[in-house]
Parts: structure tokens; C-alpha cells; sequence
């Protein structure tokens, strides 16, 4: 049995897909509740602020659930003898599948909005910049964990993300995982720079 | 006096901007023609394809104009002296000075377009594709005249624009350059790494 719970959980995974394949723009709210099986009227009722409204929750849900794939990916503590850098190229590879396996669909649900939200939309613009800095933040707690300290570790994360951000870039593009495979040695060399910097600081 | 070259190219122009200032989906071509300041009907008699033809001259235009700016940030031949890591961590600081002169617009024009584009309108996609090519095939050309050899020289160039473009958007989303200046650094350690491989390779 279908719950109102669900109906407005359809709409928000509806409107995530829609955004991630076609833009926040080009997705209309007859569109998403269509696509989420739901009826017209149900969108403004769950959302009253409208598209706006939808677009801030789409950002919040698939940001928090973003973190828990970077926390998962990028475990804290560190594993006993893992190296950071292999574990980024890791996260890496595994990222180049998700590409392959979505068939080019962004595997960012941010990234699209993200673009085109930043100059036009403020309140969304404050939601992508509030999720960017979580997963910034995530990251950077592995990193620091792992020997890089501040503010380095936070550059180190930072790097990271928008490496992985334009090779998903590329990738669409291309419809190719070239630019994820070669986006891993690189973000391995940044954060193999950023250790080794820490470690001539030790000594 | 104004001839109609100047109105096709204004619409270009004012295509772009809006393009890389709210996307693709967002612009109308009667906002495009207004923000020209052309006669309506001037779009549709200089691109009879309409918004897609218009998408794709955009696309061709700005893509051919940033392949020109690559070529002068990485002049060929190499600079006696220069360090290629240096180079790149140097076109980073200058895009991070350009991202505030433009008040956090997207520097690049692509990169919004690029992602609306990548799994909706398949001739646009494959425009983005070529035009982020070109500028790979120019920057690894570069980087292989610094002694980076086949296939690290494309990866490297691969890796330095997707951090390029990543950092831009989360510089966007922040409406801070700190992303940027981080991408600095982390694309100077790429580019080491990858030269001190080649080097390796050498010995």
C-alpha cells in the first residue's frame, strides 16, 4: 500500500533523476510528479515553495547521502595499513563503473544544479555550497587522520572532489571512463604530494 | 553602423553569457535576442535550427576562443627555463583571478551547457565532446614537448582540465576562489608526478 510518505519520497527521487540527466531548468514540475507517478496536485502540496522548495531537498537528501558513500569509501579510522593515496584511486575506479553502469547519466546528482543554480538561484546556491563543504569536510577528516594536517588536508579533499567533478565532466561528454581512470593516478599523486609535504614536516 | 555580421554576432555573444550564466535550458531565444538587442525574428533568420543550432555555434565559438587562451597560458615550444609545473600551477591562479573579476560567472562556457547537454541533445554532446578534446590535444601537446610522453601527456591534460573544471564549480557554489588556488597546487603536483615518471622512465 502506497502512503503519502511515499508519494512525496517519488517525487524527490524522481526530481534527483531528472536534474542529474536533464537540469534543474529543463525539469518541469508536471514532468517530475508525472515521472513519479504521482498526481499534479500532490507536488504543491507537499511542496508548497514550489520548484524551489524541491530542489533544496533533492540537494540536502542526495548531499547527506553522498557523505555516507564518501564515509564508506574513505573509512575512518583508517584501516590498519591502507594508503591513502590507493584508497582515493580506488574511490576512483569504483566512480568510473558507476559512470559505465548509469550509462553516462551524471552519477553527481549536484553537479548540473549545482552550474546552474550558482548565479541565478541563491537560496540553492547556499544549499550546493553547504553539501560541497560536508563532503569537503568528510574527506578531509580521512586525510587528517591519515597524517596530513590542516590546512592541507582541506586543500587535499577540495582537489579531490573537483578532480572527480570534471572528469564526470569529461566523461559525459565523451561518453568514455577515460577521463575517471586517468582522474584516479592524478588524485593518487595529490594526495602522494600532500603526504609526502606532511611527512617533510614531521622530520 | 551596425550590419547584420554584428547581429549574428551579438546573439552569439549573448547566447554565451546566458549559457554559461543559467544554462542552456533557462535561456530563451527571446531573452537571448533581447540581451543582443536584435529583432526577434533575427534569430531564426540567421540560425533556421533555432536554440540547438544556436547551442552548437556557441559551442564551436567559445571552444575555439579557449583553445587560443590555452595555447598562450602553455606557449609552444616550451619556454627555455620553464618548469611545467609551474606553468599549470600558474594558469590556475590566473583562472582563480579571472573567477572573481567575473563575480563567481562561470569562467568556462561549456561547463553548464556540457552537463544539461550530456544525456539530452546527442549533436550538442558530441559538440562538447570534440571541443574538450581540442583542448586536451593542446595541452598534452605541452606538456609531451616538456617530456611527458604518450598516453601520461593526455592523461595528464585530462586530469589538469577536469580539476580546472571541477574547481570552478565548487568555486561557484561558494562564491570563493579558495577551490581554485587549492586546484593550483594539486594540478603543479600532477604534473610533477607525471614528469618525474617520465623521467624515471628515462633513466
Amino acid at each position: 500500500m502506497r502512503t503519502t510518505g511515499d508519494t512525496r519520497a517519488r517525487i524527490v527521487t524522481a526530481a534527483t533523476e531528472l536534474f542529474r540527466r536533464q537540469g534543474y531548468a529543463a525539469s518541469g514540475m508536471k514532468q517530475i510528479v508525472a515521472a513519479a507517478d504521482a498526481p499534479y496536485g500532490s507536488a504543491y502540496h507537499f511542496f508548497p515553495g514550489g520548484k524551489s522548495q524541491l530542489g533544496e531537498e533533492v540537494i540536502r537528501t542526495s548531499g547527506a547521502a553522498y557523505l555516507e558513500l564518501i564515509a564508506g569509501l574513505f573509512p575512518l579510522p583508517v584501516p590498519q595499513g591502507a594508503d591513502m593515496a590507493t584508497v582515493t584511486a580506488d574511490a576512483f575506479t569504483a566512480a568510473a563503473r558507476t559512470l559505465r553502469e548509469l550509462d553516462f547519466t551524471d552519477p553527481c546528482p549536484l553537479a548540473t544544479i549545482a552550474l546552474e543554480v550558482a548565479g541565478t538561484h541563491e537560496s540553492l546556491r547556499l544549499a550546493t555550497a553547504e553539501v560541497f563543504a560536508s563532503w569537503t569536510d568528510g574527506l578531509a577528516a580521512f586525510y587528517r587522520a591519515g597524517g596530513i594536517a590542516e590546512p592541507a588536508a582541506h586543500e587535499t579533499a577540495s582537489s579531490v572532489i573537483a578532480l572527480l567533478e570534471g572528469a564526470f565532466m569529461l566523461g559525459r561528454a565523451a561518453r568514455s571512463t577515460d577521463p575517471v581512470l586517468a582522474a584516479s593516478r592524478a588524485a593518487a599523486a595529490v594526495v602522494r604530494a600532500a603526504r609526502s609535504e606532511a611527512g617533510a614536516g614531521d622530520a
